[in-house]
């Protein structure tokens, strides 16, 4: 799977599901391979509804298996550091979070992650959209555990 | 329409739209008539996802014209007031914004309101769905601009 393709059906997977995009958008998916060229098992399609200084919500579509590998959102200057809630819509996610025992989530679960906690996400068989509720996004400042990785 | 009838049918909307609730969140929908007793009119349903320090997200129902009266976020101590973007999800909503032209949205539209800006909304004639995603929400400050409004 190429990232073109991957873009195709994290759109499908959203039009399946009733989540309206604008065109825009749908050509705007961020399809992250985080630098690992393997992006049938490690990977993850992004829709960035808003991020501002305050405030991020993004659609997380994930295929059946895709993992996000583990990292954390460290503390940017006066920021604590990211703090986010990932909210299952369809499929199933199981989230790995340091400090908590594993969950899986299913439609209608949710859980927090505080700031600066290590954290990694799996998709079960039919894999998950997942709704992200959080402070401001800085991706590049992201630090992932494995050393190979580039966001 | 009482209180009863409106968090039944505001969750008959989101189960409509494939908006998985917990039972728990169905049976705590917020049915808000602003203290007008006249909730056909004006009212808003609302699912509360999450409301930390930093993180706001909710799904607002709103059926056929029904309106959410006037009001704006204020500052309160540190926080220069709430900051939150309406994404239409399902219907459509007609949104009134201090300062702006009035903007109608429709799934996969949205529109960031920034801390204490008037604003008010309506839906239109199939009501519906908006996810707000926002900073910390403290409903007990909004300022209404009818003075009969009890929040």
């Amino acid at each position: 799977m190429n990232e073109v393709e991957a873009r195709e059906r994290a759109a499908t997977m959203l039009a399946e599901a009733g989540i309206a995009l604008t065109p825009g958008e749908r050509d705007a998916i961020e399809v992250a391979d985080f630098g690992l060229g393997r992006l049938d098992e490690i990977g993850l399609q992004i829709v960035v509804y808003v991020n501002t200084e305050r405030v991020c919500a993004k659609e997380l579509v994930l295929f059946p298996g895709q993992t996000c590998p583990e990292h954390r959102h460290p503390p940017v200057g006066d920021d604590p550091g990211k703090e986010e809630t990932f909210r299952c819509r369809t499929g199933s996610v199981e989230l790995h979070v340091e400090g908590h025992d594993t969950v899986t989530l299913r439609p209608g679960a949710q859980f927090t992650i505080m700031p600066d906690t290590l954290h990694w996400f799996r998709a079960g068989d039919e894999g998950a959209i997942v709704t992200e509720f959080s402070t401001r996004s800085r991706d590049e400042t992201d630090v992932f555990t494995d050393p190979r990785i580039v966001r």
